[in-house]
């Protein structure tokens, strides 16, 4: 049976070119990147050239790219980071309803510990107001949080201008951006975006699990969350993972190259998965017009996540109801959005990746179409 | 030149079956662990596999392994989770003076909490007196945590007699055993040593760096230190890094069946490193006769550490002055152990691993001898 991958948000296939670059540093480069002499310089050389890429892709230096476990560690070095400075920067978060669990369960952690939060809420197409969101923030406002891009549903905040908003309220404010799907879907550039702190990760770029970055802006000072020897700056202290660096590296420089290619693709085969949608009757979209097209969130009226998942894997279809990291709890993101509950419980979300092609999106719609006759009968 | 590596205390080269399974997972079983469709359950059913091995390494359960992003990790959510868990426990740590620096880093941020903290030092062999740890331990005392072998002497704490009477003096205590050096060299066995928490990780064991694992003896809660989503039973949320714990299950899998050999081999290296050094004028060792065999700690009187690293390194030998964590900055293993500086200040750490072969040996006693006296002249 053909197998059809169409959760590339959940995580993705590692690329082998990258798969090969993390084999040879592991047999050949094992040097501990912290040892004096030529063998750790060797891996420690190998991670700056990582580090440098990675700052290409997302527009910043080298030396402002901090390498963590991944996404969520990456999330929680910022958010806790920040909020642990002291109160010289003031004791408020704002940030959304629909961030991902490794902001939204930080934000509610210190929430307890009586820091003051806000969560602006995204409206029924799953965008977030950007003047709603600055009206949020004041003087006493340490940290706006926010996804550049949203996991389930693919709706865009439009980074640029919501910081603008944000300086303006207030100039000490920190800014952090959760871009891990946005990197490869849309042009993440710290520099132009002029925010302080940007989450991503090699997972979802065709990289390894297991390595994540935050870009921490030159002079941004944050308490770190591991506490031990010298790595990283001691911002993030633990052996490095040297070969999971490097296979982000390696991810970076295989997206920047082929970025374009990729997203043209991608939309080619998102515009065939909506037509064919289109044409199956009672299909609601969830995603916005414009989300990204590599995300497309749907309900299948009347028949559970669940129950067409399984209908969909019997034919070697891969897709999910949401993210991977609640394993199947009832969607917050499309909570928030405030869809009925009939909407929510029947959602799938589609992600199309490098991997996929035209014919995956066709055997999906017929699949689907499929499943809503056979799984309609069966009630 | 024959590249002659013995610093396989700071990290081991990756065994070529284990680089082999992380590569297969990276490209085939490339599913979040997470997902609810069958590419998920596959990559979790590796994991439960590794976490198997690991257990059964260590004596436990599969499912008392949470696995972390290494050893650091690992001891911080040991330290950091026990005391967080509120006063029902007391208040007190009690530990070494020349713990890893992520325990030690850990206990000196506590501390500034105002966590009363109590670090028993070793003694010139670089020995803890469990009777000495034993009775710092009182009724307000909530963990007490120890490393099984030292990282840079390589001597060995009696963990079972020391665990015997630790529960004798408070039956509530939280026993915590930093098993990173110990894994391998002597039989970690967590039900037999009577701990409660146990770190080890895998790129000491031939593994990849970027993984490690904390057991959690049943029963034992925590505080977790990374919020996020449901992974690992919530104690450490994050997309999985599948991949290296599959490596890691691996490398388990591999020392299970080969320790034995392994150390049959390090022990005649050593033996023969030991000789080779009685035989050179003035050498101090600074390991007791009993530590492992793996690991041993040396003064060359008047040769600066760096200066005899650099000489070595040219002629392809790659040795330590310490914990590479450290980069480089002044042992405080040493100096708990109230060396003079003067023998500080010239230390080298020389740690055999399983590739490394008898004529190592040879070509290390020659070079270091013929670097003293070359350098002594150079003086």
């Amino acid at each position: 049976m053909r197998e059809i991958y169409l959760d590339n948000s959940a995580t993705t296939r590692t690329a082998e070119p990258v798969a090969d670059a993390v084999y040879d540093m592991l047999v050949n480069c094992y040097g501990n990147p912290s040892s004096l002499y030529r063998k750790g310089l060797e891996a420690e050389n190998r991670m700056t050239w990582a580090r440098r890429e990675i700052a290409a892709l997302i527009g910043c230096e080298g030396e402002e790219v901090t390498f963590t476990s991944g996404g969520t560690e990456a999330n929680n070095l910022a958010v806790f980071g920040v909020m642990a400075m002291g109160r010289s920067r003031g004791k408020k978060i704002v940030t959304t309803a629909y961030e991902h669990s490794s902001v939204g369960a930080a934000v509610r952690r210190l929430a307890e510990q009586g820091v003051e939060t806000v969560c602006v809420r995204p409206d029924g197409q799953g965008h977030i107001d950007p003047e709603e969101f600055a009206a949020a923030v004041d003087e006493n406002t340490a940290l706006a949080s926010f996804m550049a891009v949203n996991n389930e549903v693919g709706s865009v905040i439009p980074v640029e201008r919501l910081t603008r908003l944000l300086r303006r309220k207030n100039p000490r404010l920190l800014v952090h951006c959760d871009a891990v799907q946005a990197l490869g879907k849309i042009p993440v550039q710290v520099k132009k975006w002029d925010v302080d702190l940007c989450t991503v990760t090699a997972h979802k770029i065709y990289g390894p699990k297991g390595v994540g970055a935050l870009y921490v802006r030159r002079g941004v000072t944050l308490r770190p969350r591991q506490v031990g020897g010298e790595q990283e700056k001691r911002l993030r202290p633990g052996t490095e993972a040297s070969a999971l660096a490097v296979g982000f590296g390696k991810a970076a420089e295989l997206l920047s190259g082929q970025m374009q290619e990729d997203n043209r693709r991608i939309e080619e085969i998102s515009l065939a998965l909506r037509h064919g949608l289109w044409l199956i009757d009672g299909i609601q979209f969830n995603s916005p017009e414009d989300a990204v097209p590599a995300v497309m969130n749907i309900s299948v009226p009347g028949i559970r996540s669940e129950t067409m998942m399984h209908f969909l894997e019997q034919r070697g279809i891969s897709v999910s109801s949401g993210s991977a990291c609640s394993k199947g709890a009832k969607s917050h993101v499309l909570t928030a959005m405030g869809l009925p509950e009939g909407r929510i419980d029947s959602a799938l979300r589609i992600s199309v990746g490098r991997y996929n092609t035209l014919e995956d999106a066709e055997i999906f719609c017929e699949a689907l179409s499929q499943g809503m006759k056979a799984l309609a009968r069966a009630r």
